[in-house]
């Protein structure tokens, strides 16, 4: 049979953050090749990263980032994949699919490899369903339905904003558990989506993950980490804490389960628990806090809601350490960095930078 | 290897309700053995069920219901599975297992036979994590854990009431969906357990079903069901709303997923939609009033719990229709039966009943 034309080509932008040359992408040729890459590239500006030919993407180095967005340019961190979020700022499409540069193909069950961003995007095409459980996993699956008792005023399900995937291989383990068993494999392939119910926090992994630009986009702000912050590897975690609330106040849904991807190598639990400890202890406070928070019914856009967010930080969880003061006005600068990029007709007249991105290849 | 005693022999009842001859046994032998079971038998006491030789059993009728709980067997229905409630109040042990005889072995992926009983005993001794989602599903199954961002707080989880398996082959539709999907079969083996959020209903199915009687055996109630009430096939769901109320309110975790059954026979989707029918317009109602119902915290046993909410449901779904008023008597008249019949140092000295069951068979 002859490919058909990709899912969404002309909808979807993947973002990679990356601090080496891009071989990765080798294995992800026939399932990356047609879409639009947006590589930001973390670390020393003057290095030169190597993309393998063919690819269509754009790069974006710190320089970049410095000139695109001025001042604002303080709430993208730096020496940490969080600066991935930029990608998904300067973006022009209504998707976005990131992945880390040491996820390879995975394969499934039947030894074929599984193209991770078709399944992502069936995730994000169909509804999410979050207000009961469904026991027999995605209803919307083929093959699957809603079961006896599941309210049939709740089956037309709500609009799906994220798309969490999975790991073979190496598992997403924080530095203690990594410590303590460092040969554990993930090697069950468990073939399920499902949504993560209204009310529950999720720990969101960045390394496999897609969204809805249009639907959160703007909460997709993966903090300050990295250098000159107390804290690292919770990048994703604070993404998906405010996405997860923001998602529950405007009716969102958030699938994880399928697809897998190969998780080639385990990162050094050493560096990772200098990373990590501040954010282990300090998230005993945070998650609370989180579980906790409720939006006013006024806030109905992503923005609103994010706003309304980083003035909760900055009051309930200062109290921690001053870094969430920062965060609380860097979430803010995030938000106002998004709109100038991302106008619309309420913000368009805002507009003023003009620059696009520094290396564009086709 | 030689067989080792089975998981909790002398601590587990299987209960099954039934109106013919127990021959789905027989493919259950190399597993319920070892085990007693209580048979309740449903409809015309006069028959005789016959069960396969060299199981160790007790045998309930209508006539046995009707002596022992005199004139409190009027919260147990009749002509209806619902009926099998009256196993979990008359067992002695720690853990119920309750399936239908129309439930036979499944096969792994790896075409082995699945040993149902000894998957939900290992769900049932090992913690639930109801606070928060894992994306790795059971965390303590072995080669999973706690993945990156679950708080260490939380890692201890919460003792395991319930545990839900699931079914291949029919799946466990409503009648519209049976009418719909008449060839629908799930063939889908998803090889995890995980826990239902804290806060999130879900549609618990009697037909493959443990629970710990100690922790939540009062709230198992299965509600009037079938003979002179306006509702079947909503007995499980019933029990499945209260339980998950009661369990969220206690810190008590239920879980869902493995071990499927094999579900040999769709039952007839007309006679489902008539027995059904009422209950798919009031769920509509039900499931925000028990979304919404919260329990004080001076109840601090399932027996409290439970007769508070017999309370709310007189007081707020009565308006529905008058079967919740009875409903919710018929809820104190279970609590009082159960205390009746299970007697603890409190309620020791109100025991008056002194009949054993009909016929025991070792």
């Amino acid at each position: 049979m002859a490919a058909a034309t990709p899912l969404l080509k002309d909808e979807l932008d993947i973002v990679i953050p990356t601090i080496r040359n891009l071989d990765f992408l080798e294995m992800w040729r026939p399932f990356f090749q047609p879409y639009h890459l947006i590589i930001v590239q973390d670390g020393d500006p003057s290095k030169i990263i190597k993309v393998p030919e063919g690819f269509d993407y754009e790069l974006y180095n710190r320089n970049d980032i410095n000139r695109i967005l001025g001042p604002k340019a303080s709430c993208i961190s730096f020496k940490d994949s969080a600066c991935r979020c930029f990608g998904y700022m300067v973006s022009k499409k209504k998707y976005i699919y990131t992945i880390d540069d040491d996820c390879f193909v995975a394969k499934d069950p039947s030894g074929k490899d599984i193209n991770a961003l078709e399944q992502h995007i069936k995730n994000l095409l169909c509804p999410s369903t979050p207000h009961f459980f469904n026991t027999l996993y995605d209803p919307y699956r083929d093959g699957a339905d809603f079961v006896r008792g599941y309210p049939f005023s709740m089956r037309e399900g709500a609009p799906t904003a994220v798309s969490h995937g999975l790991w073979l291989n190496i598992p997403d383990y924080d530095a203690p558990t990594q410590l303590v068993k460092p040969h554990e494999r993930n090697t069950r392939y468990v073939d399920a989506v499902m949504t993560i119910p209204k009310g529950t926090l999720f720990p969101m992994c960045g390394m496999n993950l897609a969204f809805d630009r249009d639907l959160i986009g703007p909460a997709m702000y993966f903090g300050l980490m990295g250098d000159g912050q107390p804290i690292g590897r919770y990048d994703d975690m604070w993404a998906g804490w405010c996405t997860k609330v923001i998602c529950d106040h405007l009716g969102l849904g958030i699938k994880t389960g399928l697809p897998y991807i190969w998780h080639s190598k385990a990162s050094n639990p050493f560096v990772n628990l200098k990373k990590e400890y501040n954010g282990i202890f300090w998230q005993e406070e945070i998650i609370p806090f989180f579980q906790a928070a409720t939006l006013p019914k006024e806030c109905t856009t992503v923005q609103q809601c994010y706003l309304e967010l980083s003035k909760q930080v900055k009051k309930k969880l200062s109290s921690i350490d001053p870094y969430f003061t920062k965060l609380g006005e860097a979430m803010v600068t995030w938000i106002e960095a998004w709109d100038e990029l991302n106008p619309t007709g309420d913000n368009l007249a805002k507009l003023s930078i003009a620059d696009g991105p520094a290396k564009t290849k086709k």
